[in-house]
């Protein structure tokens, strides 16, 4: 009943060099690796591998089988004998083969008992196009070398799909959801079944995003209209195409009748209707589809109600293998948004969160943005257990250390990790991905240091929220690329709900969005008690006042302080968190890997003086609405707003700006 | 013997629009004055025009002469029956004018008693070139306007004149000491005259700076060697021609082998030689030679004891109608420098002091910098009665401010004030200026923001120094404009001595200019006791320990800290304090007149992000000699040294960059 497998595998050299830095174990040449049970995969085979090379230990390590542990579950136990994973299927010795090596690496101790994730499916959305671009990608060009494909392999894709699997992250759809239909033609899928062979050892499955007019602009069916018996045959022929290629094809991901995009609504028919052709097609094949939720249109009163009442009539209406996919808020991936009310409002329909990993509104690859307090704080409003799967929008490119920023690897480690475990805590996940990724090996950090350092992640990403959206003003960034302030932002003919003072409001009685009953009542889509908190600007929590009020300049805020005065307070405030941010980076300069030290701290540069200009370009602009001055005590502004104004950082979407740009701009 | 005189002026539209904001009078049409002697001039006249227009009383005022209030002094006093200005001269009576206007605006008692002069010479040094240049000007184009005259004379001409008066100067050398002979055309000589015939009726004796090459340059002449009689001939012709044009010129102020300048050691003959050839061509019509003493070679060892090395040994040598005017320190007008030693070392020959009223090391017109306390630094070491006279390289231009920076009239103000009474205080001008030229008349200060004005005018030149020179390291300015850092800075087959490096002298050793003894000596050139606390690290002042001294980096300091930790110290208090200017500025803009407000504002944010430039720049290239981390209490840089490093201005020495130019380059 029991096989004995001695593997001897050669040393090869590592990949390191290109792959996040968590992932840089030790080699070992002296581990046994021994299967326990009945499988044989290329996932368990990948398990074994990982071990033997990696494990630096005289010691056996068991594989065992056990169906008990649920889904990609496992647990890893020690005694004197060695030291046994055991898991129900070859993707959970996998992950507790990872969870192993990192236990190792950060200094915990081997045995973690018992671990089954919360979802079954934990995706990442890379918005990469066919051309090499990446919507809102920091982090160099797409990581896909789709012109090389098939033929030619690179090894970046495997050391992705390790990163990937090392945080129990099993699924990824590789196109942007801006979709190009040439993805589902014969030559691409090709090409995406080569990727799919790399990514299956790893226990990745592939996904891709579809334009919903994919049998016109393909096929010049004259129709894409979902009740159209030609257009089902079309999607379902296509899906058997797929699956040819690749049986373990995850599924669709579909931006439908969104910003631009096609979708079963320029045919009269509904979301549900358009998600269910689409579902069938896939079904045989047990694959499902991911629908997004993120619509809007500029004819309605406040962008921010939309998602839900376009959503939540059809609740029900949806077939099983279909998901709802909804971002986290109701707006668009601000630094801080309230949860979006669609979550709960749909008990018939499958739900999944979408995050945005990649920091489109947080300062691109340029800030120091640790993602995990957001999200932790979506499910402090959404209980985990009330939605089915997470995806998240990936940061990562062909930079060599994949996600630009090196800190921003954290931020890839944090939704595997969450994904997982929704109850994991920012701190936990902190402590380990600076102990796996930051410190030299030859230099310990003395507990002042990593306690530094762990404040420092901890709070970094409500000193962006500080300096770029306080107490809820959100959306006033440059128009287009998103990066710095441009509050005043005026574009003829752009959509009033894509300019910030659709956003701010800001006038002569106050600043902020009146989303109470007595506006928008955008805060009528929440359930009680929330709603009602929300809907006064007494309860209203401080962080979310801007949002859903319009709140007078003289307006007593628990602190003491005028509203203005804790405006002005709460952009230097994230000022002198990133001075802080800088002086802590300096102060662990002693052990951190020296490369990565010199490159975070000329981002921190960066960062400061961005925070800088957010400060100055928005208490300049708003004082002219406030008609107060900056109070005293805030230090004074060093840009003029007219300088400030006249910047214009021609970037694209798929850039993260230089610094040497932002020096010449500012 | 009593002649009274009732002027009545027609009412004329005052030219305070471009003139110094201190020039910025009531108007009045009620004043009787009268004058009481029997002496006609312009200017006197002048000064009852002044009186009458400007002194709003219904008051008879009284011009009385008094010979003994020698030179050009006055007395002011009040009886019931009226005020009296009593003067040995128009000019006493004139300033006497001046004196009571300014008594009145400022809020002070009208009567001020006797005050007298302390040097006859009060000159201006204009660094104007005959294209319309200023040679290290920062207000705009020449005043003068070149093309124009003598047909076209500005009104600003005489705006000029008169806020010269208004504060004591009474000579003007309209032209740059780099001289173009064509000066001393025939055509040029007419432009002159008109421009003295503007400024006579306020006092002003029109020089001219001339190239020591004219007679070679202008009429061929095979030489311009001073010991052949041709030469000497035709300077006397030149000057007849001179006179008969402007009887009262005041002289010649002369660069002679200097930078490039041709000079009499061309032709083997000295300084004397070549300055009393000038002398003898001047004096039948009571002219004087202002004899430069600005020489440095690239070939001695220490730039700093030339101008001694090649003067002090010409003591006695020249004639009586000639000044050796030296620059107060003996590099080049750093923000701080030692007093030149050639001060007191030449006990037989008449020296003057020459000042730079223009901000070339101290932030262009970008920087709040009021230099009184710099010059009366210099009175402190040098007696004011040990020299004659006092001359400034003017910071006027034809800005709509005649300053370029409205803040940079104090320094032209001042250098009236302390060319007048060397022994005036810093605080007595400040308090002046302030109360004439920055407060709105509708709003007086209170005494706390006066006082904290008053705090900031006095430390102004201070934070330069800090952020700029700490602790004596001089001239590491950027090459050729001289406005940011440029410690690094090397230029092919450029002078040594114009390089940074020269003067810093870093090396893992530590920082700075061995002029001790044991070095180059420069501190032999000092007189006892002085020379001897120069000599040692241990008594050497601690502003100018960089300059006389290589200090190891962990050299402990009097405060305790290293020399290293010090200097570092030292840059961030320069950034603090302009922070905390910034701060006094926007607590003043109630009671500062509004134009005033913004400009200066704008200003000082510049110069805050160029303070930090300075400290990021110096402190990250020197930590690369000392070895040493910046101390964690220091805000950490905001500039990489590589980007610091690429900043290239791309201005000539005849500005001052923009601050859009600056936003764009660091």
């Amino acid at each position: 009943m029991t096989r004995l497998l001695f593997l001897v595998i050669l040393f090869f050299a590592t990949l390191a060099e290109a792959a996040p830095l968590w992932m840089d174990f030790d080699s070992s040449g002296g581990t046994r690796v021994t299967v326990k049970g009945r499988v044989k995969s290329p996932i368990l085979d990948t398990a074994v591998r990982e071990l033997a090379l990696h494990y630096d230990g005289d010691v056996t390590i068991d594989l065992k089988s056990d169906k008990s542990l649920g889904r990609d579950g496992f647990a890893i136990s020690e005694t004197p004998g060695g030291i046994t994973i055991t898991a129900s299927k070859p993707q959970g010795a996998l992950y507790g083969a990872y969870r192993l090596l990192r236990n190792v690496k950060a200094g915990y101790p081997a045995a973690s008992g018992r671990s089954v994730p919360a979802y079954g499916l934990r995706i990442l959305n890379h918005w990469d196009n066919l051309d090499g671009t990446v919507e809102r990608g920091y982090a160099g060009k797409s990581l896909w070398k789709w012109e090389e494909l098939p033929a030619t392999v690179s090894p970046r894709y495997e050391e992705y799909a390790r990163a990937c699997a090392s945080v129990g992250i099993n699924a990824a759809v590789l196109n942007n959801v801006n979709a190009s239909s040439r993805i589902l033609s014969a030559e691409y899928l090709e090409k995406v079944a080569a990727l799919a062979d790399v990514m299956r050892p790893y226990g990745i499955a592939v996904c891709l995003s579809v334009n919903f007019a994919s049998p016109v602009q393909l096929d010049s069916l004259p129709t894409a209209d979902p009740l159209d018996p030609a257009v089902a045959r079309w999607w379902k022929r296509k899906a058997d195409e797929i699956y040819r290629l690749v049986p373990d094809f995850g599924g669709f991901l579909v931006k439908a009748n969104s910003e631009g995009q096609p979708g079963p609504m320029d045919y009269g028919r509904t979301h549900a209707e358009g998600a269910n052709m689409l579902a069938r097609a896939l079904k045989p094949h047990g694959g499902i589809v991911m629908w997004r939720a993120f619509v809007y249109s500029p004819l309605d009163e406040d962008r921010a109600k939309q998602a839900y009442l376009e959503f939540q009539p059809l609740d029900g209406a949806f077939d099983p293998n279909v998901i709802v996919q909804i971002k986290n808020g109701p707006i668009d991936f601000q630094p801080r948004e309230p949860y979006s009310p669609l979550f709960g409002a749909m008990p018939s329909t499958p739900q999944m969160v979408e995050f945005q990993i990649t920091q489109e509104y947080l300062g691109h690859a340029n800030h120091l943005a640790y993602l995990a307090p957001m999200w932790t704080e979506f499910y402090d409003y959404v209980a985990p257990e009330s939605i089915v799967a997470s995806s998240g929008v990936a940061n990562i490119g062909d930079s060599e250390c994949l996600t630009g920023n090196p800190m921003a690897q954290a931020n890839w480690f944090a939704f595997g990790e969450l994904s997982w475990d929704p109850h994991a805590t920012p701190a936990e996940i902190a402590d380990e991905w600076l102990r796996l990724s930051v410190y030299r090996r030859d230099a310990a950090p003395d507990a002042a240091v990593h306690d530094a350092l762990m404040s420092m992640m901890l709070d970094s990403r409500e000193a962006v929220v500080d300096y770029m959206m306080p107490m809820g003003l959100h959306h006033i960034f440059a128009f287009g690329h998103h990066y710095g302030p441009e509050p005043w932002c005026d574009v003829p003919g752009a959509r009033a709900d894509w300019l910030p003072r659709y956003y701010h409001r800001a006038d002569s009685a106050g600043l902020g969005f009146d989303r109470s009953p007595s506006g928008s009542d955008a805060v009528g889509q929440y359930p009680e008690p929330l709603r009602s908190r929300l809907s006064s600007i007494e309860t209203c929590p401080e962080e979310f006042l801007l949002w859903f009020h319009h709140v007078p300049w003289d307006y007593t805020m628990p602190s003491g302080m005028t509203m203005w005065e804790q405006l002005c307070a709460s952009y230097q405030r994230g000022v002198d968190k990133v001075a802080g941010f800088q002086r802590v980076w300096d102060m662990a300069e002693p052990v951190v890997i020296p490369g990565l030290y010199a490159d975070v701290r000329g981002r921190l540069m960066t960062q400061m003086r961005d925070a800088e200009w957010w400060r100055d370009a928005c208490l300049l602009y708003f004082s002219q609405y406030s008609g107060r001055p900056i109070p005293l005590d805030i230090p004074r502004p060093v840009h003029t707003l007219d300088d400030m104004r006249a910047v214009n950082l021609g970037i694209t979407n798929f850039e993260s700006p230089a610094p040497q740009l932002l020096n010449k701009a500012r």
